[in-house]
């Protein structure tokens, strides 16, 4: 190791473990530990230029370990990145670009929101699959517009969350040739030595799953064998690459190196003192950066030629293929194209029911055949979902749409986040309904990102019948609701569905979940199904009564409002098919669908009634409390109460209560 | 294969896909296919008795992939069972004993509720290590009184799972030799053929993850190399087994067999007579059992032998062990020790500010000592969640008490389920809050099952501080509400803690989650926190409005009522640790609770507002709605608006408006 290289690494170190101090929290192990094999990747190989953290070509660098988060800020300070040294002191405070764990949404330069484990492994398949894909997409013959690698470092914890294993099976799967992980096997995790809780040979595991593994003895040290298998690893263009590097967790603090002690605290004043001193460095100077080491560690010069080197390509490109290039601006900028929406189906009212699976199904090929970076796929249930897009099945160097995730459902919902942070890409995915909760750990990192992922997720209720209540819905629709920043939509018919998926498409901000029907549901709203788009409207008016529906039940209150004609109660049915939607509308529009001179109102939605009094006050919530069971779905209905009898007689008696 | 064995099997196969064909719903594909392997296995290898489903020691069978189901049902009823033809007939249909998916509370004989892919597998890995827990507690020299095996028909899709790979990585680490997986390696899925999602070498995986790995070549017809294998499996003891049998999906089917038309629909009609024929069965005959066969796969009397010689042992061991044998007795019966909760710590009203989790580790330990068979531990967050129990860490020889489940959250919450599904054990598991989404499959299998799963999951708002939005819950509270059937105990101070416990502990229909403080918590009650075991009540009283906040808001809601007072208003505090326990009290003690008379409401928690309308009414929800940030704890609260101020001014506004 050079002096130089020595002192650069040091000088990250360093900085790390100060501003850990200072914040008097945060997790000093894995910077002191990963900081050889990271100044060997951003030194050596990483091609990124910090002027420009939004460069489409630039390689990706996740921080799946991402309680480690000091490193990535040492990083991107000492490279060029707009994170300055007053951001590194502000760690872990209120307003600052250098949170606890890094976030993608908040400082330049961080690729993926990491902490939870397991997910910046998977979000790195995602990115490795957009590569392939635009590559596909946009390169041609003397023109490589895409062609970058992904790199990501994950620790013991990531290794052993089953969502990594899927992505790592899945990555296997697909020979993504591209994608690199460097393990940070430190053999030590929060509470102790590795050895109190895993056993395994996770080298053997990845080659069974495909991988190209090498392993790298002395992490601590060895910059040489780092280099090599860096290299070896980008040479390998068939199956992703992991480096197994052993290294020794808090590295240099005579104290707590190489034990759990590093793991997730500050070292404390005296052994900062202490393990600057055994790094060679003054223990009195804090937050101190070496001229030499600043002038060494900039990235901005040889990262501004490449990408420069690159633009010139791109501007080559852009005269042969003006259409491409118009096609790359636009899904870059995150855009949909012009007319987007002028095939999308329409269906006459009363027209043959249909499944509003089935519906999407025809929305999304329709989508498809317009926006050329949709793209997608299921957990092995897309003939049920009704996803699978024409074009063909996804493989890196085959470029077709549909993508199959394999029964992997954790995994597909963080693989498409890394897809979104990729960029150029819109992705779907889906599986059940009641399947959400394997991914919700990801659905929750899209909607604190502010992602735009789409979840299309089909058998929404205890009406899928016989596969019984381990597949059958009931709390998911409420708990997703809870969850800020996603809008969960629930169509009730054809049109709907199709308004569901404008609100998707049209979404920039956040996550869409789709909440859609295994059974035929008949098509009560005209083409464009007007106000479904708004959140809630009147499907049907009336003056006495209100009923609130989602989905299916929006037929059924249908039906009870005859019931309730015939019984002389004039009753106004509105058809809500997201809440979130609703909520942000101005309170003119929210009030003329609500009125708050009709008081007696029930809801009625095949899930549980918690959260429905904001809708209808002391009025009755028809719903299911309780799980499913295996049989018919009508029958289910029926015996469960979700009938139109029950919402007449529901609002029935709130009259008569009057 | 013998005549007889043939017949057997086919047996198996035709009572299985007549059922699907007259539910017209289900999965041919897996009981064709698995027949032979099911057959090797419980006429060859399985120790139980048909007439004594619960028979403490028999082997556990857990097919995992669950919608298989009608092979199970099969072997129930032709092992003698009590599930009757008739059950067979009305598969899939309401009230039967025989729903899509195995249930374990319905069904006599069923060892676990299974289909979402991934559980099975891994609760069978709690079934095997809460028999060499309780192995290791009653055992005695000359004295067996549990020892068997567990074995898991695992798919395609099981494997994939991230769960079932965390739950074999830690089997394997474990060492769980009575573990034995046959892996239905029919190389088909739902979609298409397995080559679609996945290409890794299972065996080699197992192999890495320390598993004993066998392969079966023919698992359509070669009986005498299966039952070699399952014969070598059971003498491996130091490793568990994985037998990776090839087999054929849907074998027989003439026209479906070997591809996915097999797996998720019934044959139809046409294609059962053919499927019959080619089996050298009838095609008229339906729901036919040979008489030999019918004779030959009675387990009754070889069962019952085995569990009377079993008895003797017992018999023999009570006398020896009379202490022994009334915990086993007391454990088995899923009961209480007298007096277990008489060593509980209290704590003076006003005593030195503690964490909730630091309270439940202090309970927890005195409930160690008092409860033989409470058992569990964490995903490597131990030291922070306060949950590591004295008496060393288990291992399947060495029987200590705290689990080391590693970061495998997943594969914990599922475990548990398959220690409470074994019988005689009472599990908890902890985690930090945030990362319940990565066990929510788990919890809903409990819920769903009605099992006294207790979840300690602490660090429970922003309140957590600098960790930042990835480990800070705000919708988790009122997503796990949202769940059927499952208790969310949110304690307010160091006594509610307690109360709390108590709670989990003696709630035997279902599971507990305990939601609990990183930060420190006045003492707001006095020793035990009369009230909280009713889930809600007056901490304090007060005339002119109510506030009601749960967990560390409740001292703040004390603050606020402070304020109030200066103001001239006199507010009622209600501390509501849990809703679930709230909503099922009288209406009288309800009503005394939150009295109609007070319209003046204000709810504070810091968590999303939804669902808060059905305790205030038309009254202010002080909460989080959006995701927290990365800063110290009291600083996030008071810039999120959650302040005694706020609680106050609110209160204010409302008396105002009236």
């Amino acid at each position: 190791m050079t002096h130089l290289a020595t002192l650069a690494i040091n000088t990250i170190r360093t900085l790390s473990i100060d501003a850990i101090q200072k914040a008097n929290s945060g997790h000093p192990g894995l910077p002191l530990g990963c900081a050889p094999m990271a100044y060997a990747l951003w030194q050596g190989h990483l091609r990124h230029d910090p002027a420009h953290p939004q460069w489409p070509n630039r390689d990706r660098f996740v921080l799946s370990a991402g309680h480690g988060s000091m490193l990535l800020y040492s990083l991107l300070h000492l490279t060029g990145y707009a994170v300055s040294l007053d951001d590194l002191k502000a760690f872990r405070q209120w307003g600052s670009k250098t949170p606890g764990h890094p976030e993608w949404h908040l400082t330049p330069g961080v690729e993926a929101t990491t902490g939870p484990l397991g997910q910046g492994a998977a979000n790195a398949v995602g990115m490795a699959m957009a590569e392939t894909f635009l590559a596909r997409q946009w390169n041609r013959p003397g023109h490589t517009v895409i062609d970058h690698f992904t790199y990501a470092l994950v620790s013991d914890g990531d290794v052993m969350e089953g969502v990594a294993y899927e992505a790592a099976s899945l990555a296997g799967h697909l020979g993504l040739g591209k994608l690199i992980y460097l393990y940070d096997a430190n053999q030590v995790t929060l509470d102790g030595p590795l050895s109190l809780i895993m056993s395994e040979d996770v080298g053997a595991r990845f080659a069974a799953c495909g991988w190209h593994v090498q392993h790298v003895e002395d992490g601590d040290r060895d910059l040489d064998a780092l280099d090599r298998a860096l290299t070896a690893a980008k040479a390998e263009t068939a199956r992703p690459s992991i480096l197994v590097i052993r290294t020794t967790i808090g590295f240099g603090s005579p104290k707590k190196a190489g034990t759990a002690a590093a793991h997730g605290s500050p070292l404390g004043e005296a052994e900062v003192a202490a393990t600057k001193l055994a790094l060679g460095w003054d223990p009195a100077a804090s937050f101190h950066i070496p001229a030499e080491v600043a002038a060494h560690l900039d990235a901005r010069g040889r990262g501004g030629a490449q990408r420069q080197a690159w633009q010139a390509t791109v501007d080559a490109w852009r005269v042969a293929y003006p259409d491409l290039a118009a096609d790359f601006d636009r899904c870059m900028a995150g855009e949909l194209p012009a007319a987007w929406d002028s095939t999308l189906p329409q269906w006459a009212q009363g027209s043959a029911a249909q499944a509003t699976r089935v519906s999407s199904g025809k929305v999304l090929t329709a989508l498809a055949a317009a926006v050329s970076n949709l793209w997608g796929g299921d957990a092995d249930l897309g003939g049920s979902t009704k996803t699978i897009v024409p074009g063909g099945d996804y493989s890196p160097a085959g470029g077709g749409r549909n993508v199959r995730f394999g029964i992997r459902e954790h995994a597909m919902g963080s693989i498409a986040n890394g897809m979104l942070y990729h960029g150029g890409v819109r992705p779907f995915v889906s599986t059940f309904f009641v399947f959400s909760d394997y991914m919700r750990p990801a659905i929750r990192l899209a909607a604190l990102n502010g992602q735009p992922a789409i979840y299309v997720l089909t058998h929404d209720s205890v009406g899928l019948g016989e596969d019984g209540p381990t597949h059958q819905p009931v709390e998911h629709l409420m708990a997703l609701r809870a969850m800020p920043n996603l809008a969960v939509v629930r169509p009730a018919d054809a049109n709907e569905t199709v308004a569901a998926w404008r609100l998707a498409m049209t979404r920039s901000d956040g996550p869409t979940v789709l909440v859609l029907s295994r059974q035929d549901l008949p098509v009560l709203t005209h083409p464009g199904a007007k106000g479904a788009e708004r959140g809630a409207y009147v499907l049907a008016d009336g003056t006495d009564a209100l009923v609130i529906a989602t989905g299916s039940e929006v037929s059924l209150a249908m039906e009870a409002r005859e019931l309730l004609a015939q019984r002389g109660i004039s009753t106004r049915v509105v058809s809500m098919p997201c809440w979130e939607v609703f909520r942000a509308q101005d309170a003119d529009y929210r009030a003329s669908v609500l009125p708050p001179s009709i008081t007696a109102r029930v809801s009625v939605e095949a899930g549980v009634t918690l959260g429905w009094t904001e809708w209808i006050g002391a009025g009755v919530a028809i719903g299911i409390d309780r799980f499913g069971a295996s049989a018919p779905g009508e029958e289910l209905m029926a015996n469960l109460g979700i009938t139109a009898r029950a919402v007449a007689d529901a609002v029935e008696r709130l009259r008569a209560q009057r």
